[in-house]
């Protein structure tokens, strides 16, 4: 690893890290979980608090448009997905999102029960389909979770969407949306793709690959801020033969005219259900400026390579010999993290982030180590894998200030 | 009104204005929309931002416990209602609440599929329940709304739940929650109460009442920001009998094993969803500190005299004879604002908020004075009436620039 400064410094995205305040003395490798603060969002929420509550008040709905900002929002997002205007909103989590778009699901392949997903899935997900059966019983839905290897074979007459996640937040690994979409609809199944570890780090194409509807999450590589609010995509083709049962007064064609009867507003934004968090998403919205002017191929250029740097450290370090690479090798199949299986993965996790890696565990015996093209450099990539192998060699992951596992997130 | 300097000197309430950072030189009269900027919220803004995010990043779920402050801030919101600890959750908005109660409530009453609601109801409440019914069908669920003085006789065998609001948004009269709740009950029916412009403003006494299941705002009078989380209140003998259909991670026993299948958390925690806005509740949370030690009673004594104080002025101006206050006089069937209609509404309320007097406009023809008594005063009053004696005297609100009907909330 003697060309980490070569490599930073020839790094064309090297300079957007000066756009995040990042900590002082970290390596930050958990924006797979919770995106870092941008300076322009910090400095929108303390404008839209002070000025924008604080004076204009409720004049703000309009004088600075906080009626507008889901659907501002959604088009802000929707180049990072490959969509035209017009099919990306912002609202809600994602779980509450995913109901929405699996009753439209339903609505448009009648007499198919079936939602399909994969059994490792990000667990709301499969939680939601259950949800959704419980609610509407088992002749209207019927949530079906297999093994990713069996997913072509369960694709039967009975299924009317697959609902999966593009990356999996265990171990890393990438679906191909393009082909597996392809797959779903030669045989009449429509697709929803969780999008949770994809958007802002992935190049996505979801017009031309013909998705049918996605999700996805503000917080993570939007780096939108604490439970910003997550997105829907719906492709255009649909917009007009659905509509979606949580209906709340920011969906309706007039909101404003306070009409008894509920009337949907033409397109996406149907799918807006209540009120949206102001604060929240104008901390999204203003974060989703960092993207200004970046390329997604090149951003994912710097993601493989990282990755690659760091699978090829551990790799290369004799005290790491334990630790198995959970996350594929080849390049189309990995998403922007490592996923390292350890019997003492907690202990791991927990010396790492006392020694200044920020990484994550995930039960029952993983460190994840999430890498961020826009902020993360070469140097993060060496110092977490210099760490890890010291850890590892002086036993410092087995001291007992490390055995306890308490919550962690 | 001579006597309204004394008013206000013998205010027991009026220190607490200082805790909110009005704007200079306007009357605020619309917190029943949204409620001014307490100086406890910008703070914890400002400290959830720039310190928790930006510093402590991914550690802040555990070591700042934002994994707790649904149920934290919904404790917090708790004695404002009258309920016991337990009870209550903030989370998601209003909207996406009523679905998850209503479903709860049809699970609880099989065999009965009405959600019977008040035609005049908030939208959003009654858009819901048509959601509900368009998704579940018309043997599961009936949404029927009917006008106020038909409820009684509309609570049949076939009715699940009554669903209301306790204040009407439109004119600002109050239902007495207590009897209407004792006469669903005889009749076998659930009541699920809409507390949206309630909460913080009147002495609520929920489960005295018995009520089952309530909703309200996080961001008109508990002054929680723009788009602030909503609430939800389930009584605690109907938490172990139900689930919900929105059961997304948030809400799991344990959301941090990952488990492939859904398990409901203990109590009302099992109405989380997905991920909450971290930011916009953490604001709301510190926005209820301004709530410590106030004592709801003397808060609805005050919001009384300002009410009649403002009838009585408005009744007193000849200028104001083409008003007709919609608010009712008696004091038990009055919410906390006034008001009025107009054949000229919409140019009155213009005229008004240009001349400092900040109240909304409901169409067809209501000009709404919301009176919030944690911080208006009695000048505040005298100011609204005087002002609206002005405009209408000087044909202000008849002025060109007030006709033209543009966009407002």
């Amino acid at each position: 690893m003697a060309d980490i400064e070569v490599l930073d410094r020839n790094d064309p995205l090297a300079p957007l890290r000066a756009l995040f305040e990042l900590p002082q003395g970290k390596v930050y490798l958990d924006g797979n979980s919770l995106g870092p603060l941008p300076t322009a969002a910090r400095s929108r929420v303390e404008a839209v608090v002070q000025q924008q509550w604080g004076r204009d008040l409720i004049a703000s709905w309009n004088s600075h448009d906080w009626i507008g900002l889901p659907v501002a929002t959604g088009e802000k997002i929707a180049p990072l997905l490959g969509a035209a205007p017009g099919q990306v909103v912002c609202c809600d989590s994602i779980s509450v999102n995913l109901f929405k778009l699996l009753a439209t699901a339903l609505q448009l392949r009648p007499g198919r029960p079936v939602i399909l997903s994969q059994q490792d899935n990000f667990p709301t997900d499969l939680y939601m389909t259950q949800g959704m059966a419980a609610l509407l019983g088992e002749k209207r839905c019927v949530a079906r979770a297999v093994p990713a290897d069996a997913l072509m074979d369960a694709m039967d007459d009975q299924v009317a969407v697959l609902m999966l996640t593009q990356v999996n937040f265990r171990d890393g690994s990438l679906h191909d949306i393009e082909a597996i979409t392809r797959a779903a609809h030669e045989r009449g199944i429509l697709v929803l793709w969780d999008l949770a570890h994809s958007a802002g780090v992935l190049p996505l194409e979801l017009d031309s690959w013909q998705v049918d509807m996605a999700v996805g999450c503000g917080y993570k590589f939007l780096n939108g801020g604490p439970g910003a609010p997550a997105f829907i995509y719906l492709a255009a083709r649909h917009q007009d033969r659905v509509s979606q049962p949580l209906c709340g007064w920011l969906g309706h064609a007039e909101p404003f005219a306070f009409e008894p009867g509920y009337r949907p507003a033409q397109g996406v934004a149907s799918f807006l259900s209540g009120t949206p968090g102001i604060i929240g998403m104008a901390a999204l919205n203003a974060a989703l400026d960092v993207f200004d002017g970046v390329d997604m191929k090149q951003l994912r250029a710097k993601s493989l390579a990282l990755t690659e740097l760091f699978m090829t450290g551990v790799r290369a370090e004799p005290a790491c010999a334990d630790c198995v690479v959970l996350t594929p090798e080849e390049d189309r199949r990995r998403g922007s993290q490592v996923s390292l299986a350890h019997p003492q993965a907690w202990g791991i996790a927990r010396a790492l982030i006392e020694a200044g890696v920020v990484v994550d565990f995930r039960a029952p015996d993983v460190v994840r180590f999430g890498f961020a093209p826009l902020y993360n450099s070469y140097r993060d990539v060496a110092e977490a894998v210099a760490q890890l192998a010291r850890i590892l060699a002086a036993d410092e992951h087995l001291q007992p200030r490390f055995s306890a596992r308490t919550r962690v997130t």
